[in-house]
């Protein structure tokens, strides 16, 4: 490979870098690029180019931003009473598209994990208390992973709120959608079983 | 996710136009490179772009090149009384990974395809005969894929060959029919390169 030409080489190598791309995956994406348009490459090349150069992040919940402040924290249509509290932005992503979700967001950056060395210090807890204190936040909703991690974080928010008025919530546990009980875990299903809710008929209406 | 940032979104379209990544594994790719250092995202990018600026084609054997003439072409080591012929790059990799073949290549761009409207004119056939008449080919080594476009190719260079001292032979069977020379086996492209034939016209008597 390296003897017939660096250029496709060093993308190759730069390719395969990304999760989930191995060095025969990264070959097959550069040799089928190398035959696209000088056009298409360059928009690609720039695609990437504008996350090191443009990506802001909004000063205010921590997500990814064109400008200063996203347009979620922006938009005054935006419950700002309401805060999700999430670990990423991916998880963002995935409570946007569910299209049900009007409030804001604010994003920790990573969960504690005293293990890795990662202490509340490290992660945007402060600004979120700083937040509470400045009063306007009538509820946070946990939206973090049920592991030892996301737990301790939990309880690190739960214990320190600055404000004892604000309502927490987590995100319902439960058996997913779709999912196969006999799968479940004991306490997940534990936990379903407790936290049982009455029978309700999902329509379009309420969905 | 197009409310939350045109640069992302811009970078998650670019890349899900590649082969085999949707939307939301461009996403997960997306948001893996903002986390990383600006110098890793500008590799990256330098990397494509670099595809649409400084790769050039072999002038001789038509496969991908830092330089007017490849390395494999310029190697005085390689042979070059031995023509590989193959569809594509890609193929050229697969062949050099089993480090058996010391010969030279030839790239056709194609194969014919009269329901494509891919004629000879269309592929590097010309220049291949040109080869041939100039003298110093010994043997050319057939290594296209055995669907019918491959057959039809391989015997439209067999009909034509201008030079009929030239020993014409082809990869044994070994490939299966429909597949792919990138994805065969090492072993199995060794041996079929070893094990090449004499080129035959498998009518419906012989098959």
């Amino acid at each position: 490979m390296n003897q017939i030409s660096t250029v496709l080489e060093q993308a190759v190598s730069e390719l395969s870098r990304l999760p989930g791309i191995g060095r025969k995956t990264a070959l097959r994406l550069v040799l089928h690029l190398a035959q696209q348009d000088k056009a298409i490459i360059h928009q690609l090349a720039d695609g990437i180019r504008h996350l090191a150069t443009d990506l802001k992040i909004c000063s205010q919940c921590y997500a990814y931003s064109d400008q200063e402040i996203c347009n979620i924290c922006e938009n005054p249509m935006r419950d700002s009473s309401t805060l999700c509290i999430i670990e990423s932005v991916r998880d963002l992503f995935a409570i946007e598209e569910t299209q049900t979700y009007r409030g804001k967001y604010h994003v920790l950056g990573g969960l504690i994990s005293p293990l890795d060395g990662i202490g509340p210090e490290k992660l945007n807890i402060q600004s979120l208390f700083d937040k509470i204190t400045g009063g306007n936040v009538a509820e946070i909703i946990l939206a973090i992973r049920p592991t030892i991690e996301g737990e301790t974080t939990a309880y690190y928010i739960h214990k320190n709120l600055p404000v004892s008025s604000v309502k927490m919530t987590m995100l319902a546990r439960g058996v997913s959608f779709g999912s196969e009980l006999e799968y479940a875990d004991e306490l997940t299903l534990t936990r379903s079983m407790a936290n049982r809710t009455t029978y309700q008929i999902y329509d379009n209406a309420t969905r």
